[in-house]
């Protein structure tokens, strides 16, 4: 029996522990080593932070898509500029005035989150001393009860560089009906907010801008800025390159993959199925692959362009027993194709739900890879085909990644986040999302602003109404790290080209590298 | 579909790529940054084997249990002293000579075993001009079958510092049988050996010394020296302090389970039950727990320690209604039989195999778990006592563990172990296994030496024989690290003092601690 529980902090008995002390003096007996070492580790600011700055506006903006509907559900929002920091000789007089303002974590966690509370912090307490920052607690239920609590700087230190949510913890509501609404309003109002921060995924900062865009509306002062956070990856576009907590749990993902290839490659006893946390978009797995090189990686979006094509082919043609059919499949889909094991092809070709689509999700798809391989090794096996012996082990990684100690770049990259939530709400802005760009220079040299929410959103029908929704970044087959991969996949499905990029260092050479997909995507705009 | 695929290398086309390339100019380009660094991190020596020293004989040894029938087992080695490294002004001349030996990795995988081939390789390049090494392959098998690869600087070099064994890869198999023993007998006498290094846990240490005996009644040069090798900690002794990859496999493991600590702490959403790689000692879960402070932590030992005088009292004993039977418990047995869910309480009263046992291996404990908790929670929901929301997530920490980078200590303890095999054989010793102590002061500080693997046996009948076994360690029940963590669990269980040790550093100040358990372990014995 060799079982290690952990309750968690539900629990009001629990609870009652839970939060590590306000004061530093106690912080280190209840934190670990690396934990303390990292709460005094220094935070570089973009250079254009730690001088007089002025905020300037760019061009009107538009939508992802539909713009003519986001107008309509966005009238007061639609069409802001972005805004950019640019640095001036003397800071403008209006940057004086004390705020107001509260900040809520929203979703699921992702590595950094405390730091870009420290951020806002520190701007506050920096350039508009006086000011007062109020934690929302557990999620945006937090805003609609009321329940919040005021964030001192003793409150907020020990968080500093620290993995998890648990400064003032998350929650997954949403601020959806009239009701939640008017609730929402109440908090705001009693505390006389001038702004707050929603940190938080794709839905989150959906979700600020219709609160952003609601007290406008009213004419109510609060202003609403949101911040990229997801490990998932897939929010980001040009002005935001990037989410918060993917390069973290990526490398934290990668060192457990490449610990695991050290293993097979040392009995060859078992080949290893691993499945990455993640929903639709393979950011997360196509970035493990490019840091550890597995023999086989598969990529969601590429499979799904498969299966469109097949739905097309199987709705509309012949499927010859000749396979002439292939030739209708695009040169990408068909090398996939005859990539795959035949089980799977044949799976593909079949099974079709009630809509004609395939049933792939739900499924703990590295035990149905290995029990698919398992059959059809037996059946080579009958053939006599196969004389192997054929172990699968699976392997499911996720809880571990989303939490961990930020890594270097989560950590400065989070802190310059809420800077500029900072900035963007002392210069009046609403309905932004904090944009930090440049991000393979030094931190010195990313440019810092704000980017229209609504610029970033689309429409989708849902129940005879439009509802506004950012949309989701998948990975691009025609993108710099699916054809950097894809380059290189058949070098590694022969031989073994793996790598093991062991433990995050947060001290050393290896400390400030940066993930390669933001790398290669950033270099390919460049 | 987030999956990412991992053949092993027991595909032949796979396998051609396996091995890093033993040209350092290549190794780079397949390593990651981190491993990269590692290659040339400097290892210190035990002061003792940097200067000139002189192997002294400790006094006559005896065996851990049954030493008559241990004696016949090894009329040969049997009472053999230990050795011990003293400086001395001089070397002695007999120190000279060249050697031939081989070296094996035997059983599951655990960082440091690398260094520890590194530590023999510089010993003999160092102190015995003019050696030879060959690394065995794919464990013992390689010993039997002939099959080898003479270990080079270049060969060597890329797996400096570096996690896994697949610079010549382990294997499971022994050398049992009278035929087994006659191939062995070739192969060294092929290879013109004069010693042979095994590097593995009990098992593989009880036939190193098998071996050894057979060699020396039949007057064969070949010396074999025994290495400790196991993640579990259970093969250790006064003379032995730690089996090598125990700390580096407990600190992956308390990296990730700090961080789902953080992860529940964050959210409330989940109870997280963690299993742990391992076999029936349960130091790594100890371990583990004095890192990271989980609520509640099950060790086997303590469990097996009431399963007995359950056992004892279920045979003689009327158990009544009114629980005066429980006094017949020890009072920890009785403490931990009241701190059970009475789920389980009722499990370990009711349930025996034919041989009267408490059936409770071979079961994914932590899934057990859940389920039963759902059940008792669902009994008390219905009884109107529970009305709170139970999700549990299971775990299981295995594999990413055994071949992570070695930390700075497993590094330099094996590499001391390594150059300890050296002397030992260079000295003409056999049957003894190293021994590096004194480990909880600075390296310059270990000592360095050797104890005769017949005294830590004991014997087993087996199918009418006697057997010789290295008495496994188990967690002692009135062992220090024990008794700390019984020490502590009571607050640990209301209050949530998880602490989240983060990943393994290689730089800075919390790169340098040693794990609780050795910690607690050596101050025992001062």
């Amino acid at each position: 029996m060799l079982t290690v529980a952990i309750a968690n902090a539900r629990d009001p008995k629990a609870a009652a522990g839970a939060p590590p002390s306000p004061a530093p003096g106690r912080v280190v007996s209840i934190y670990s080593e690396v934990q303390t070492n990292r709460i005094d580790y220094p935070l570089p600011l973009p250079s254009v932070l730690r001088s007089p700055f002025k905020v300037v506006d760019g061009p009107k903006s538009s939508a992802a898509g539909n713009p003519d509907e986001i107008a309509k559900l966005f009238p007061n929002l639609f069409g802001q500029p972005s805004a950019i920091l640019v640095p001036t000789a003397v800071p403008p007089s209006e940057m004086s005035q004390k705020l107001k303002v509260g900040v809520v974590l929203s979703g699921g966690q992702a590595p950094g989150g405390h730091n870009v509370i420290c951020g806002i912090f520190d701007y506050l307490q920096g350039r508009s001393k006086g000011s007062t920052l109020y934690g929302f607690k557990g999620g945006p239920a937090g805003i609609m009860r009321g329940k919040y609590e005021e964030l001192t700087a003793e409150y907020v230190y020990p968080y500093r560089n620290q993995g998890g949510f648990d400064m003032i913890r998350s929650g997954r509501d949403k601020i959806e009906t009239p009701e939640q609404f008017k609730q929402a309003e109440e908090t705001v109002l009693k505390l006389d907010l001038d702004g707050l921060v929603v940190i938080g995924g794709d839905d989150s900062n959906t979700n600020a801008c219709l609160l952003a865009e609601n007290f406008r509306s009213k004419n109510m002062k609060t202003q609403v800025i949101g911040c990229p956070k997801t490990i998932d990856g897939d929010l980001k576009c040009k002005e935001v390159p990037a989410s918060f907590g993917f390069d973290t749990a990526c490398k934290i993902y990668a060192e457990m993959i490449g610990n695991v290839m050290v293993d097979a490659r040392s009995t060859g006893k078992y080949y290893h199925f691993v499945r990455l946390m993640g929903r639709a978009a393979s950011h997360i797995t196509l970035e493990c692959a490019l840091q550890t090189h597995p023999n086989i990686t598969i990529i969601g979006e590429e499979v799904q362009q498969l299966i469109s094509e097949l739905n097309e082919i199987l709705a509309h043609d012949i499927v010859d027993e000749g396979g002439l059919w292939k030739n209708k499949l695009r040169e990408q889909s068909r090398a996939l194709f005859d990539f795959l094991p035949k089980a799977i092809q044949d799976q593909l070709m079949l099974e079709r739900d009630p809509h004609g689509n395939v049933q792939v999700a739900k499924i703990e798809t590295e035990k149905m890879l290995i029990s698919m391989v398992e059959t059809e090794l037996e059946k080579r096996r009958d053939e006599g085909k196969y004389k192997g012996q054929f172990k699968g082990q699976s392997h499911f990684f996720g809880y571990e990644g989303r939490c961990g100690l930020p890594t270097n770049f989560d950590a400065m990259y989070c802190y310059a986040l809420g800077y500029a939530a900072g900035v963007l709400l002392h210069a009046g802005k609403t309905g932004l999302i904090t944009s930090v760009a440049n991000l393979a220079a030094p931190v010195e040299e990313w440019t810092v602003g704000g980017t229209a929410l609504t610029s970033l959103m689309d429409v989708e029908r849902r129940h005879g109404k439009f509802k506004p929704v950012i949309k989701k970044a998948m990975v691009e087959l025609e993108g710099a790290p699916f054809k950097k991969f894809a380059s290189e996949r058949d070098e590694w499905a022969i031989k073994n080209r793996y790598i093991s990029p062991g433990p995050v260092q947060f001290f050393g050479p290896a400390s400030n590298e940066i993930n390669h997909t933001l790398l290669l995507e950033l270099g390919a705009q460049a």
